[in-house]
């Protein structure tokens, strides 16, 4: 059996093959231009490498619910060309094969969840913050998904004395993908991510964003870990700042796991979101 | 059949027998004093009124996990007497029925979803801002846990510009609870709730943080609706205000149902407690 897996992103999509276990054993990555272009690559690759079952996770907002009329669909995208684009219908009228459609950050939560960070525990949260900020929720070891998917980047926190930094959300003057995702920490600095210093002045701004969403997310789901991936979060000197405002604004309000084993980098690195769909891929051959 | 229903608070238990269908039969209040007097209570009246199963849903924090050892105790409540009390294992002692055991807003907000304001729609949340802010999730239809029940009184939000009133949260700077429960809007005004005139210049504060939270629950769960219930919202005025202001801060990101549908008032009134728990009796006995 050979499993597949989509993971697309805005910029580009990683196709790929592998094992039941989560393996990879042979990938590509097509640049995202038109869906008629970058579709064609993607129908190629799983011409040329036939599979049994696909999973596939996509940028979005995306139809989710089955009971949807915009179910498979990349819906509102402001991505010239792919909103309103129906990619599972695409890919069910060229493949007959299993196909399991969720979010690019569901896909990585299952992966972090099944073979990840997280495989000894059921409930998990993946959050990227990168050119966006998204999370997946994995609740009892199955994807969390609501009407719709989550959008947690947009979550509204409250905004740091002093920090009269303008959002970089076009929807929200307060949210934690406008104050701390990657293009927010570009302008705040005037530099590109990865030439700002560890002692940055903007780190505890950004690490006190993202504690106090570690914070909501503790409220709302009680996950057993909350496991912080994308560009932003290179920093690795971010993890025990945020740690530590955690701590200080959960105040002990609540029991969690030692944060130490609670706010955790990615256990797959890069692969979470290839792992997870090939994981998906598995499932909807079991369900088919 | 004759099914029972306990919905344990601080201030009192309400004891209730009743159907399949959540009607009421008959309904006790007992005051909550210490476990052993208010126990007592409990045991006799449903030993004068022999029921089939019962679904508790229980002040806390309490233990909600099966494999947590503390489940099905009221943990470390502040409440003398109640503190790492057995409330599960006492009454399984004494009545060998089936049993559900869960939070008072899990409870509600089952009842509410099975026969209330969301009994067509999967996904739902009951939030109610009394004495304290606690809210339960209904997801497909089930009670949502994590590790843990969800503490979602306590998620941080934007502090209003200009807005110094201290935290009544012991552990919070800045939580839903503390700047927005029922006590807050007591100090805030040094009035009691129901004396405080409907266009008090409080009320739009106080809206605003709700919204807030309501737009936190929208990206965190995208439910199909919000229902507010408790104390405060007998100001009816809060509604309005509080859609006018999600809208505000939603900022059309995602697409959401008609306001009117989505931010609601219980359907059960004071019922949803009992309510649910008589439907969670059911769904015990029907698992046993
Ligand atoms: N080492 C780094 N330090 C800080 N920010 C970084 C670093 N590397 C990348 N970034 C930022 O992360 C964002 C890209 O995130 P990434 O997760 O790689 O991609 P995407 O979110 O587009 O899938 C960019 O805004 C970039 O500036
Ligand atoms: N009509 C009202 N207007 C505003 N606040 C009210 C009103 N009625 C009760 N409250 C407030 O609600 C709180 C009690 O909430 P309630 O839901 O009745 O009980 P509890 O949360 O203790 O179960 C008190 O703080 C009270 O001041
Ligand atoms: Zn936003
Ligand atoms: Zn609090």
């Amino acid at each position: 059996m050979l499993l597949g897996a989509i993971e697309a992103g805005g910029t580009k999509f990683v196709c790929a093959t592998g094992a039941e276990n989560g393996q990879v054993s042979d990938r590509i990555s097509i640049l995202t231009t038109t869906p008629a272009e970058t579709m064609t690559a993607v129908d190629d690759y799983f011409t040329t490498h036939p599979v049994d079952a696909i999973g596939i996770g996509s940028f979005g907002p995306i139809g989710v619910n089955p009971d949807d009329p915009k179910y498979g669909y990349i819906t509102t995208t402001p991505k010239p060309g792919w909103g309103d684009f129906d990619f599972l219908g695409h890919l069910k009228s060229r493949f007959n094969i299993p196909l399991y459609w969720t979010t690019d950050v569901n896909e990585a939560a299952y992966g972090e969840s099944m073979i990840g960070i997280a495989k000894d525990v059921p409930n998990s949260i993946y959050m990227t913050i990168g050119t966006g900020v998204g999370a997946g929720v994995i609740s009892q070891n199955h994807i969390f998904n609501g009407r719709t998917h989550t959008e947690l980047g947009h979550m509204r926190l409250n905004r740091l004395p002093g920090d009269d930094f303008k959002s970089n959300c076009s929807y929200h003057d307060i949210c934690l993908e406008g104050l701390a995702a990657g293009p927010a920490v570009g302008k705040r600095t005037g530099k590109a991510g990865k030439d700002i210093p560890v002692d940055d002045p903007v780190w505890p701004i950004i690490a006190d964003y993202i504690a106090q969403a570690c914070v909501n997310l503790t409220v709302a789901f009680a996950p057993d870990k909350i496991i912080l991936n994308g560009g932003v979060m290179n920093q690795r000197q971010l993890f025990p700042m945020i740690r530590e405002k955690f701590a200080a604004y959960l105040n002990g309000y609540e029991e969690v796991p030692p944060l130490d084993d609670y706010i955790v980098p990615a256990g797959l690195g890069n692969n979470s979101g290839i792992a997870g769909g090939l994981l998906l891929a598995q499932a909807a051959l079991k369900n088919a």
